[in-house]
């Protein structure tokens, strides 16, 4: 459970740190970062966890997305893990969605990955413990994520009932199993039998969800260069109405695929989680 | 006055948009960076130029600051120029405080530099007039930016009286002529003859200013770690209180030199200018 302090800066009247530890789970050395609001010292604030999308590591939303003006104001703290295993000794790829900067946070269970590539694994325990062992919170948290992280978001989600209090994502890949993205990193992670890849798939894991649901709030820029062909997030919803979730996806117009689109609206998403983390 | 667009995303109702051009007084192709807010459609807006610091080009403030929210809610088109002129055939220096990257917005006297380190030129005139042509405004302007482009942003306020409604700085270097950056750059750019310093320094250009003063705002970090040897914002101030200058100089506890720190007061600034602006 030890970590290093690789950078701390004043942000917004708390601070913006980026920590480095060993992980046993993924058998090498990680990054993430986290933003302790102006009232860390003197409250017990609730987390908000953060996965990024392809190429990303910890430092993309940290940098891009200015969260941290409203997690200040909010009272809220922000987890901000890396997308995969990382180093030279890491199986990789020259493709941006697999290998480095794209796990899609699962536990792989092939050959060459399956030594390292356990990112399910290391959110849901290893980097969750090691949080919770150093910093002091009210015990509650919620998940959000963009692109392959919504994906990570929604899915942590279903598979961890009770554990988060809600979940957003922007531009979320829903539906892994049926599109490009998913069906390539699932191949190369998971093997070719298909129940395997089930258990990683939001739409699937809603559709037979059995416990208590909690709510989503999901943004979609029009303008997203990868929404007809990568996200298409209509196909949860289809499944939320089926199934009377607290659900919405709000479509907005002219917004692309990048942290522009996240930056503009990650204000709404941290006071959607607000109000269920207090 | 021809120039083609890189980039275009939807950001807070507005568009971020990159642009590249052939720049005649750099000799060598631009990028610069442009933020239209919602409003810009319908009414004439002001301009606010914003200089940046050593190592960056025109993408960092864009990335980094979250000006975008504020400009689209006061709204205010950000103008965003690279730090030097570009590319292979354009002098350079391996240090990160010479060459490319690193011009002081100076136009060079001394070889190598002279041909194409023209950057009060590029600003003043070239990128202002491609701007004026391309956007409308309501034909007001302020100047803003961040440790050399603060120094920019101040120099430039005092080199054209009247242009300017208003400057703020983020921890600027307000005394090149008496710090190692400045010194260094100078020379190299300038040569020996400490005459030809002096109308890039604005510690001797505010002291000898005889026009109407614009107001000015400057925060600097109380951990910056450029403070004591390079930026000495103290020195500015016992001028501007000596010659009543509307100044005022704002020390921001445990903050330092990094656009955390930009971002945490890029509200204020805007706040600030939009004063003037209307």
């Amino acid at each position: 459970m030890k970590y290093v302090e690789l950078e701390s800066h004043q942000s917004f009247g708390g601070q913006q740190k980026r920590f480095k530890h060993w992980s046993a789970v993924l058998d090498c050395e990680m990054n993430f970062s986290i933003y302790l609001p102006p009232d860390y010292r003197n409250k017990n604030l609730p987390l908000l966890y953060w996965l990024s999308g392809l190429t990303c590591n910890d430092q993309n939303f940290v940098i891009k997305a200015g969260a941290q003006k409203y997690a200040a104001e909010l009272g809220m703290i922000l987890v901000i893990p890396d997308t995969s295993p990382r180093g030279d000794k890491i199986p990789d790829d020259s493709s941006y969605d697999l290998g480095q900067g794209a796990s899609f946070y699962v536990n792989a269970i092939t050959k060459p990955w399956k030594n390292h590539y356990q990112m399910f694994d290391y959110i849901s325990i290893e980097l969750s413990e090691l949080i919770r062992w150093h910093f002091k919170t009210n015990g509650k948290q919620s998940i959000a994520g963009h692109s392959m992280g919504g994906h990570g978001a929604l899915m942590m989600a279903f598979r961890h009932p009770n554990r988060f209090n809600s979940v957003s994502a922007f531009a979320p890949i829903v539906n892994p199993m049926q599109v490009s993205f998913g069906k390539k990193a699932f191949y190369h992670y998971l093997g070719d039998e298909k129940e395997a890849w089930q258990i990683y798939d939001s739409c699937f894991l809603m559709e037979h969800y059995n416990n208590e649901p909690f709510p989503i709030l999901i943004d979609q820029g029009t303008a997203d260069e990868f929404l007809s062909k990568q996200l298409q997030p209509e196909r949860l919803e289809s499944i939320a109405q089926k199934r009377n979730w607290p659900f919405q996806l709000r479509w907005q117009k002219d917004y692309d695929h990048s942290y522009y689109f996240v930056a503009s609206f990650i204000h709404d998403h941290l006071l959607f989680h607000h109000q269920y983390l207090k």
